[in-house]
């Protein structure tokens, strides 16, 4: 097993990064609801590469084919598969990394597993590529939690170690905040920002390096009563398809790491009455409580380690002759990830919130 | 659903703070393990309370009767039952709470999904109490790995904000490292470290308040190629058992947080030969890349924020009368649960990761 | 994995014939129902041995122990566990199964999977004693059922190959019915079916021999959309959990297997209106098309092979010796198992039709 | 949830009648395997409609378009997706079905279910059609478990109440019979039972009517030890995945419902020592005892229902008018669908027992 996710909506991936098409089948998807094709376009859009300099040049018209589960653009209840093909022609690029493994990539891991069957083309299975469907099903999931009254926003927090964007506002991030994102590479919610991340992303493109970030995402308008206790959690299930998006290292929800540098009268939320609802007057707890949610917006941020793909010569080892090795990669990378999983953040995200929104109904 | 955890190694969890017992079932345990129950019960006083004066007050035999899946102390391929009666009486010190929400508690969710049917005593299934039957589970893990030639360590990281001992040799963290730490209250790997921490949690205890916390954790001697990728990745099977201990808000694995900030060139991890073996002159990546074992130690931190019990009087609502109203607890509680939750992060880590290793088997 | 069954009430269940206890968690129960334990006792005395000339003599209290989920007798929303002691004491009886596998037991089986560490006592795991636990559960699960409208009734249908009650009206069949069946030892719809099966029954016990038999269940007031296509199917659920009670080697729904002999239109269920809803002629679909519930009664049966348990001697082998060895068993046993099994369908029918009705929530 | 099977093999089907495509995505395939596409295509054209009188006319090219899990031919340890597409245009023929359900389909179910949403093209995901892409994942299964030598085999029975094959032969059934059958449109084991079958659909057909019938399959090869006890036994998960296959209304295992009719004496099978093995002188256990293989073949039989299309008219109701109505169907359609229906058998055995397999592996 690997590439599922999901209690009452069963999300399953598959594809390589140059195999014949990329898809997912949604699994759980209840009836009745239309897709808008060009919303969803507009959302995987702002996964797609190639858009600006801060991009690998791969060219991919990302667009998904939905081969089932609808009638008429409307969900018919029957599972949704949709597939991507990939166009861009496979490459001579990787004919090196079956025998030398990339650094911090899964080419070694997937050799030792797969017995030197893997497909090492693009990094196969453990692709970057694979979050496109990810999208696929998370644009879907995000239209339907409009439907119900819940958004999902995400932004840079950081890129490297000085560009940093402010954090949203724990207790009173809105769609509003949301809409300012959604129109820009380099989603901030203070625009200078963004111009010290293009020019770090810009120094390490340079320097034929990479460089790590850090995205934040919030999640507005859920009820409370979503999740639960121990192992099925809030945290639980978006730390388990979060660390399904290649790269990302750390999860930490509402003060996090932070939080526990704190005493508990600094990092409770207080309760009070607001217009007859009960809310929290601070938001460290991120929107979650013993795993379930309590009204408040669910906050999480995840760490991307600097995308392991560098034009730099590394240090590695010859799998054939057993001996160390000289590894310099001449493919077309992005200097840094983080950009584009913005909406990947979002995607999985809704995929985990829906998810949980569909397996509360009735108990 | 909710306490369920596990692939091929299912472990079930019951119990409420005041139930008549907690407990867990284990399904999926191989059989022909000889059980040392002296072992066990080493390992679970180190989670016990009432030990110092770092601790609640709260005086509990957490010693598990073992109801099934042994013959004669040997598994017996039958799921293993196993439970701890709860001797300390059900005292009246949470009949306030059932009305007044503790902030920061499951108290306020509890009542929203449960309809006011939750079991408000201690918490009920929320309590911390529940991670006893999870170090039931984990310790008999942890003895199975050890025959595998597995061994799992955890130490407190950091106490508050200046409280910290120094972290884990990424690559050469070894059993002698582990060794030292099982003796002491406050594992830590730089004595003075301990005593630091300890003046930083009677001085939280002395002001009625309580502090947060960092326990970072690593197990060695695994080998390369467990794991999958996407959503049954290492980073997913540990994060969705550690984010169901209490108070857990954030996990993160090799450089993590840190990492994000970083340069690809300084965060990869090169690949040498070494006696016929590859490895890693680095572990940014803690053991796992593409979800996958890697043959190096396995490292994460959680980080746990301050317990929200504090004897400090808060702001909450009265549910009954849907209004604000002041909350002050006069329970017995930890000021940090840091210190007992060490074995609990080894038991869940140990738990994830011999569900891993079963279910590497054959594929 | 194997003793565990559902996806959104999900029963976990463990225990030996002779381990310290048998019991059952039960994760996912709804907050808020008040359980009426005299009635489960009630339900579960018509599984309990020792009550009749026709069934083992081993005698058992099988009333459970709840140790969690309940708060003043209501759910509360957490993992509700029950365990059952198992007071009569380790006989010497199995001592010569160890070594020559029973004909038609789990002894064999259990051997070579669990590399000879299996309990071998009363069957270990594997035995009958194990479908206390599965009682407690679907006894729990009738009563809130019955709160739901949906009621559920079990008659022996045939004995051997002689003695015969008539089926349930298959698109009438009500609680009258039910009613009666349960106030009896051997629950038949036509008494005079009773008096043919006692002695038949008989006969196999005085001949040191036993017998099979059928068991047709019935549940009615379910809703029509129950259950999924495909793999989630109401026949699949049933089938699953069914299959998992001791001796049962066929299930079929509806006119099954009979059906299979009959052309279309014979077997076609025409629809109708009645009163304003939908509703069919005839019911040889057992209430299910496509997998899901179409409002009629559900209806199946369960076939039960003859116990294997007889006093007769047997060809079999001897494991140590590697040649062949006659058996001859003296432990108590049922001469047929199908009356007690009676109950067992009908929790097994409830837990499967519960676990479908919160899973169908929401969808 | 609905379409997906499987433990370590996760099967994950999607597609209706009239979409784009339907297709199957195979999580968990170990990594090395090549695959034999003739062989896969052969397998796939016993499935296939339009091959002879009795079958429908739908013309369908059911070769599957594989879209990732394999890298020259080889399973690459990512999952294998494959997709066919719908080609055969959509039809007005269904047009009716919307407002007047055809008895014993799933219109009406799935009108209830999905709120009017479903896809009644063809009967949408509730079509046999979908049994196309179990074919897929059970032939590359076929052709695993060949290599593990394991074979399965399947015959038809019988056909409606007069045309009956033999049995296979419980405890010698070999690959030179699985080779017979193989050959023609109607396997079966005694040629003269072929022709009663073929007259039997033909009067079906003729008279606007159907049939239906029983198969039986077999698997031989299988090591004793798959399976586990009780909810995960071989009986439940082969009942799991052939309850999928459409118009499937009862399985039996070994001597099923014939053997409840008979005494333990008759139905037990001796064990016996062979060259150095445990065989068992009968099969009436069909190759499983206590839901584990004992090394004999895996014996099960399904019964099919008549197809319930038929050409008569036949009552029925306007779920728009809430009043009775007669029904005409139009379409083309099986007058039998054993024929086409064993493959599927012997795909489902496949997974399941592939699955089991894997399973079992290091436990």
């Amino acid at each position: 097993m690997s590439s599922l996710y999901g209690k009452k909506l069963k999300i399953s991936i598959f594809g390589q990064s140059h195999s014949p098409a990329i898809g997912v089948n949604i699994d759980g998807l209840p009836a009745g609801y239309a897709l808008d094709m060009d919303e969803l376009r507009t959302f995987l859009m702002r996964r797609a590469p190639g858009q600006s300099e801060l991009t690998t040049a791969r060219v991919e018209d990302d667009m998904p084919d939905i081969l089932s589960g609808l009638v008429n653009g409307v969900t018919c209840g029957a599972p949704l598969a949709a597939i991507i093909r990939n166009k861009d022609a496979r490459s001579a690029d990787y004919r090196e990394v079956r025998d030398i493994p990339r650094p911090s990539h899964a080419d070694y891991v997937a050799h030792v597993k797969y017995g030197g069957h893997q497909d090492v083309a693009g990094g196969g299975h453990f692709s970057g590529r694979l979050t496109a469907p990810l999208c696929v099903a998370g644009g879907i999931c995000l239209q339907i939690l409009h439907t119900l009254g819940v958004e999902i926003g995400a932004h840079i927090l950081r890129i490297g170690n000085g560009a940093e964007d402010e954090a949203f506002d724990a207790v009173g991030v809105s769609t509003a905040d949301f809409a300012v994102l959604r129109n820009h590479p380099l989603p901030v919610l203070r625009r200078e920002a963004a111009e010290a991340m293009r020019l770090a992303i810009l120094h390490a493109k340079e320097s034929g390096d990479s460089v790590g970030g850090v995205v934040e995402c919030a999640a507005i308008g859920l009820p409370a009563g979503l999740g639960d206790p121990m192992f099925d959690g809030i945290e639980n299930r978006i730390a388990g398809i979060v660390f399904g998006i290649p790269a990302v290292k750390g999860v930490e929800f509402g003060s996090g790491f932070a939080g526990a540098e704190c005493m508990g009268s600094q990092n409770n939320d207080s309760f009070y009455m607001n217009s007859g609802g009960i809310k929290t007057r601070t938001n460290h707890s991120g929107g979650i409580l013993g795993g379930i949610t309590n009204g408040m917006p669910v906050l999480f941020r995840a760490a991307f380690k600097p995308t392991p793909s560098i034009a730099l010569a590394q240090e590695s080892v010859s799998l054939s002759r057993g001996e160390d090795a000289v590894l310099q990669i001449n493919g077309r990378h992005d200097p840094c990830v983080v950009p584009r999983a913005v909406p990947c953040v979002e995607a999985a995200a809704a995929i985990a919130l829906y998810d949980a929104y569909l397996d509360a109904a009735g108990c």
